[in-house]
């Protein structure tokens, strides 16, 4: 057995690999997509970024690792305090791309108000890479009081887009199948540390995810756990320039990754204060509810049909962040 | 202008590339070789793991990812606290390697007393990496009244080796090589904290480094600033395998990469326990002292010649970390 593109994806095979190696070895704990929170509620998080190309409309690979980092630390309700940036870069690499991507990164941990701390970097001979890898590691500080993650969802809850989906990933495969959608789609790509911090401050938040990888689908097939989630497709806010590029290739805005949105599960009760909120940052929408069921995530069409949403194995875009 | 090799060694090359490219664009502190102590006293550490090949005599990249991160931490003088291990994966990389490098970093982490508490995995196309590159990230706690830095260095302080050098530059060697040196050297690789502990308990410790990448002569030639320091060529403890691999290779042994070994700076009166504290742990040995001068590092030989450490501007060993 041997590793293969589709464990890098945001499917299934990422989440085999993980529970039957990674885990195991490392201990389950260390799976969390998100940041892990650890005692004194410091909370802490890495990303490996691999995106191609390392350029895309709207972004770079350094804005990408800074953005990532500073919104998994934002999806356990943490106020980000330092960032490290490590770098491995191939041989040949242009000088003045490296100083494109540093500064871009330097951009982002300023509007995310975050210090970039520590740093390391590699060089690997040409062809054992692809230009720049960045790995971004993020400590931040959880508020007392702020307790979200997947244990606190119940059935009831209203779950939220904090804008349009799917930019990011329509954004790169523009880029990479070389059309003219550059105009049209920008990544996303932006700390959310702002909207968070202003839901937190209005309502009681139960969870919180960014859809990155596998886009909101994963996050909905990893949180539909002892309980289902029952979607409202046409309620879900897609761009027009983002459905033009999913009905051309055949793919679902809700498997294409965003880099600037979150999922927040509230109380249905505090639905329409949270959609408010959100509504000042951009296209926020409710695009669902959890119910009782056994863990599925249903899609509910426009026409009134339902269906059950299948998580692929790999992903339609590798290489996406 | 493009990356090259050098670039990534222990050389001039990377301070060139540092702080013409890295640190401007994101702060010079993130320069920092080992790690920054924000406020709070966390300190916070990052780095990347190319190491080729990905299993060497002594240990493998799993093992010296981390050993590598909580020495970092420990030349702060920071008790490790949490790591986050990012992977990059390359296609087609056996599931059976992944799992005994997963296994060893986890059995590093044991030994060091530290969890490993969010991870990350990526997956590149075959030919852009080259089985596993890691990333891992460490914090740690600096305990109140410790300040150890290149601050505290004076002209008359002692300078201290932990153990023989150039074991982890030898045993990368040997097996790039092909040479039967398999036998005779093992890379040094382990967590150092424990003595690092110990000494801090009994001694007034002014700094602490460790010479991985450009070995001893790196670490050297970073701290004589301000100040010359003088090493005295025959003191320096070798293994006589790494010996025979140095003079097969016309290589100095004060070049060569350890993973498991420090230097520390104390004042002159309190050298002789040093040396004891450390000599449970290894042949830690006297090697040199720091005297007034503009920033030099002179080799005294066992001949009683003396000659400038000249740094090299790359590496005669890429990719030994």
């Amino acid at each position: 057995m041997t590793v293969t593109l589709a464990h890098g994806g945001g499917g299934r095979a990422l989440r085999a690999l993980l529970e039957s190696h990674v885990g195991p070895a490392v201990g389950m704990d260390a799976l969390r997509h998100d940041a892990a929170v650890l005692d004194g509620r410091i909370a802490m998080t890495t990303d490996a970024f691999v995106v191609h190309p390392l350029t895309f409309p709207g972004g770079d690979i350094g804005r990408l690792a800074v953005c990532g980092t500073v919104n998994d630390l934002a999806m356990a309700g943490a106020v980000p305090y330092a960032l490290s940036l490590a770098l491995i870069l191939e041989e040949g690499l242009p000088l003045e791309v490296l100083d494109r991507i540093l500064a871009s990164a330097a951009e982002a941990a300023r509007e995310a108000g975050v210090r970039i701390v520590t740093g390391d970097t590699k060089v690997v001979e040409r062809g054992r890479g692809d230009g720049v890898y960045v790995t971004t590691t993020g400590i931040g500080h959880v508020p007392e009081g702020v307790d979200v993650g997947p244990h606190r969802i119940r059935p009831g809850d209203a779950v939220l887009v904090s804008g349009d989906v799917g930019r990011h990933g329509a954004a790169v495969l523009s880029v990479r199948e070389g059309l003219g959608f550059d105009d049209a789609v920008g990544s996303d790509v932006a700390p959310v540390a702002a909207a968070v911090a202003a839901l937190l401050a209005e309502v009681d938040v139960h969870c919180l995810r960014d859809p990155t990888r596998g886009g909101v689908a994963a996050v909905l097939d990893e949180l539909a756990t002892g309980h289902d989630i029952a979607i409202d497709e046409a309620a879900v806010p897609v761009h027009d320039g983002v459905r033009a590029a999913t009905e051309l290739f055949g793919l679902d805005p809700l498997h294409l990754a965003c880099e600037g949105r979150f999922v927040a599960f509230v109380m249905k009760e505090e639905v329409n204060r949270a959609v408010d909120v959100l509504r000042t940052f951009g296209e926020a929408a409710e695009i669902g509810r959890v119910q009782s069921g056994p863990g599925r995530v249903w899609i509910r069409d426009s026409f009134g049909g339902e269906r059950l949403l299948v998580r692929p194995w790999g992903d339609p875009l590798p290489r996406i962040c």
